[in-house]
């Protein structure tokens, strides 16, 4: 081979750092790829709008399809996003032969057993680390580094928004709505933020994250899920009080022969170095029964961090191609087992409580003799005015 | 391929970790390579000792080179340590065609260059993900999944011993001299603690490390080292009093077109993620041109973690064993560029200084007369009795 020919599909945040770091590592590539990347098309709806980066005319294209059916494209880089039509690129390009590198978790999580049947048949490979926890290698780091390892468990902060939204709820004591107005200020939320606070997101990525430490394909039905709307600041400053800071989790435990996948709000001690992890920023807790624990840092999402996640897999396949060894990249994603997951009601774990109750004697003995006919145990209490907040197991 | 044949060379603890771990989760590696992976060999000089593990008699030699030397072994997993009889064994293991799996960060960073010019030249390669830092797997993370990245900076705490140390010293306001005692009770730290105190092991880990950024060589002697004995717990208590930890550091910085390569004490922020890496775990922070910064965490010694990244190389060279593609992999290592080091009296940081000084009027307008005229300017000043601490830049 002479060189790798790449076409882009989305020319949006994170298109436009990938044509932005093609063009500015351009010898890296090559050096460590043996021969030069080529990115013969950009494709948009919008291709006047100035993107920061100058691409020369006769490579724009608003016709997606221009680049999944050209014979000289190698690696389609889709990074369109949602389950419409990303999947028919995604589709056709692996029907062509192509490899594709996506970024696209939604379409994956939601529609990942059919399109690795399609992969499994056709001469392409598909490549995702983008996908989940943008920058932070997560993908490579489960299916490679920890290979002689059973993963335990995954704990996981990997919706940078959310993270946003109780980092500045915990240091501004501001409410719910307004640490959401400020993110959507400043970008970081969508006008409808739906995927982002009620979960969505991180579920998808903890679905595919789970596939593979699974060595199977869950489906979004296999996960619990519910988001942060309902967490108040009097939930964050009773948190910190017991000694703990709120996080979105994103849950994968392998216990007693089935596996949890879950997303909810969760009391972290201060003292964890999930704890730390503020801001936009992602962390993911990663447990082997080899390697013990591990955790990886850094930005979930952002046009440059989620580039260098797109690349690193355009670098594995080019090399790949060269060597004339795609086929051995499948062979990590085929599932190979089938697993129970445990349902939600199933499954036992410490718990908060918050009370707003009536303030007259009486009321705590009565709460606590409920709590004692179930088998709950308090560990903590802490009252102020009416409203009574416990950390039970 | 029928089956990937190993040796294990060196049974100490992580050679009892990759053996527990070869046979614990043999159906994984089955299944992550294709094919089943046959211990044939393990050498040790005691070879009668109970390692926790049974080893049949056949299996278990006190002589290498018949590992080295035989025909059927494809790869040689290296434990001796060391620069002596080790580099034999790789070097005849090389000649013979065979791949090396090597945890030994001191004949890497001593003898990199000719072991690697060896490597070049023969159809195995040398692999050594377990040399740096354990069960972290930085080295694939900065070769292949940062591979889009000019790397910028890196900051590790990469050696236990020395982090144990000093969060025993701040824990509880103990000396130097009290915490190693602590740490060679726990087995924590050697007898002759020489490496891990006065910095070696972390120099030849960031040696490596480094190689790998800057796509060189590095040489011990580009390295500038200092060790932690004359750190004292005041050290330790005016650097809380500043808002900062005291970590030893290995840096690595690409800065103005110049590498800067060190080893020492360093003041962190305490709200900075690596100012929580306790205990004797590693942690490494990694800046990327494209990526940003990310941050690392795990143990970095021990018989599993260890064995974890041995096995993690085991299965990628097996795996391009069954496909065909070895040398693929030697590409990374190839040195392409030459590197000027800046030596560590051109480096310009903040600094801290501690004085002892005789109690009577005019010292401090002394001491900040004699910086002033040395143009370092004081941004903070503590004293206690008659000693005097500052930060300064």
């Amino acid at each position: 081979m002479k060189k790798i020919t790449v076409g882009v599909i989305g020319f949006g945040t994170i298109g436009t750092g990938v044509v932005k770091t093609l063009e500015n590592n351009k010898e890296l590539f090559q050096d460590r790829i043996g021969v030069p990347v080529d990115l013969k098309w950009v494709a948009d709806i919008d291709i006047v709008r100035d993107r920061g980066i100058a691409v020369s005319a006769e490579r724009l294209t608003t016709d997606g399809f221009k680049i999944v059916d050209d014979p000289e494209v190698d690696i389609v880089i889709e990074l369109v996003g949602g389950c419409g039509i990303a999947k028919e690129f995604i589709v056709r390009a692996l029907k062509n032969g192509k490899s594709v590198v996506t970024a696209n978790k939604a379409l994956l999580a939601e529609h990942g057993k059919e399109l690795f049947e399609k992969e499994e048949k056709s001469d392409g490979t598909i490549a995702f680390e983008a996908a989940v926890a943008g920058g932070i290698p997560i993908i490579k780091v489960v299916r490679e580094s920890f290979v002689a390892n059973r993963i335990e468990s995954i704990h996981g902060i990997i919706n940078g928004t959310a993270n946003y939204i109780f980092t500045k709820m915990a240091r501004e004591k501001i409410s719910f709505a307004q640490a959401l107005k400020q993110a959507q200020e400043l970008g970081y939320a969508e006008a409808d933020p739906t995927l982002d606070v009620d979960g969505i997101d991180s579920a998808h990525k903890l679905v595919i994250l789970g596939s593979l430490a699974s060595s199977t394909i869950f489906s979004m039905e296999d996960c619990y899920i519910e988001g942060i709307r309902k967490i108040s600041e009097i939930d964050i400053d009773y948190a910190e009080k017991f000694g703990y800071v709120i996080k979105l989790l994103a849950i994968y435990k392998n216990y007693n022969g089935q596996v949890q996948l879950r997303i909810h709000p969760t009391l972290i001690p201060d003292s964890h170095l999930l704890g730390s992890v503020m801001d936009s920023y992602n962390g993911i807790f990663v447990k082997g029964d080899v390697v013990g624990s591990t955790m990886f840092y850094g930005r979930g999402a952002g046009e440059l961090p989620t580039a260098s996640a797109v690349l690193a897999d355009v670098v594995d396949i080019a090399r790949a191609m060269v060597n004339d060894t795609l086929a051995q990249r499948k062979d990590f994603t085929r599932p190979r087992q089938t697993v129970k997951v445990t349902d939600i009601s199933d499954i036992e774990s410490r718990y908060y409580f918050r009370f707003t109750v009536i303030d007259q004697p009486g009321v705590l003995a009565e709460i606590a003799g409920i709590l004692g006919r179930c088998k709950i145990s308090i560990s903590d209490v802490l009252q102020k005015n009416a409203v009574w907040a416990m950390s039970c197991r």
